[in-house]
């Protein structure tokens, strides 16, 4: 009998903000597999988890993690990288089956939502690859957009109101998203702020606009007309909601 | 001192998905305020709250709440009916403050994320246009939108992909925004079904659309293709997940 594994969302940084269910199943599973990567959310669901639930004696993996090359994302590996990016990938994948092939269940944790922007599914093609029937539950977590919306407060859509989101990378399209949009999300926006401010300025739109990072947790900064953004606001953790 | 009110999301049915906070506020509030509509949602969020929370011997206020009319949705209220509506949506404005005015703290509960198409933002600009420093707190919950994509499972965005979130009325544009989007996310689908269907039939896109009602709960239906699609699997709790 091959282990359950579980992927659990605990959701934006708030240990609060964790579901009862992914608490539950925490509390339960013997062993934890936490992404290492080079971004810094690798060591941030741990820290989350741990604020939560009591952790002592379970077993914790830390598992490679590497990122997936994407446009306009510096932090990311270059193209030469790509064999060592494999390889390590395919220890992550080894390591995950290992455990439950012995009968272990596991929760692998993320944050935010696993179904939004979350690596894990990278991961996820390759294990059912190896074993197609992998029991496997996908529990939900509150994504940093809600809890980003909830911080300004403001609803991201009413009635038939239409919401798109979108990395910070398309920043040249703005205008013509919010023709067609009434609320637009802008995610990954630390690396090319700059630029997502100066088009949004151009396009009048940066009263509209509210930049809100590291939403619900201590050092958390949420700023109504992102011309107001210094230096010391710009964070990884963080979203730009424009509202029509 | 008024009392400070609560606006929690309570998840999309499953009483597990409910976060630690917004549980624990439940505990912790001597009163809830329920909103009484006409849409099978007013009395989920209740049942939902009751399944994780005991709620013994605190004050449950329900509270009218008739919906905004906004096209195509048959469900709501004729023009006619304006005034009608106008004077339920005070009562409850008055409600609220009178309870809060009284120095009592209150949970406003909703189904899945109070900034997604939650009605509560309408009620929202009437109670601070009656007290511009009302204390209040959002407190964000689980999306029929993420709890459906986890159900599936599928990943909703990878990368630098992008989401677009609509109600289903826009079906005619359907192509429109898959050229330019990688996942669409059509809420509100129950009514037009069948309209959604032939748009996504004659797109050929049917087999990359994914119906789920009632994710999550026991009586949940994920369906992979959506002209198997019956007329028993329709409920008004439903999103269909368009994936390029």
């Amino acid at each position: 009998m091959t282990g359950k594994l579980f992927v659990i969302g605990v959701g934006p940084g708030d240990p609060e903000l964790l579901t009862l269910k992914g608490a539950r199943i925490l509390r339960e599973v013997p062993c934890l597999c936490v992404p290492k990567g080079r971004e810094e959310g690798s060591s941030l669901a741990l820290s989350i988890v741990q604020k939560a639930v009591d952790l002592t004696g379970k077993e914790i993996i830390e598992a490679h993690f590497p990122m997936k090359k994407t446009a306009g994302s510096a932090q990311e590996a270059a193209p030469s990288d790509a064999r060592v990016l494999d390889t390590k990938w395919n220890e992550t994948v080894e390591t995950v089956s290992a455990v439950l092939a012995r009968g272990t269940d596991m929760a692998f944790i993320t944050i935010g939502d696993p179904t939004i922007y979350s690596t894990f599914f990278y991961l996820y093609d390759r294990l059912l690859e190896l074993n197609p029937e992998l029991p496997i539950e996908f529990v939900p977590g509150i994504s940093s957009i809600n809890a980003a919306a909830a911080r300004v407060p403001l609803s991201l859509s009413l009635a038939d109101e239409k919401i798109a989101i979108v990395p910070a990378t398309y920043s040249p399209d703005l205008e013509k998203l919010l023709g067609s949009f009434d609320t637009l999300v802008l995610m990954k926006v630390y690396k090319v702020f700059d630029t997502v401010r100066k088009t949004l300025e151009k396009a009048g739109l940066a009263e509209k606009a509210v930049y809100v990072a590291r939403a619900g947790m201590e050092d958390e900064r949420v700023v109504a007309d992102i011309r107001k953004v210094t230096e010391s606001d710009l964070n990884y953790f963080s979203v730009i909601i424009v509202r029509k």
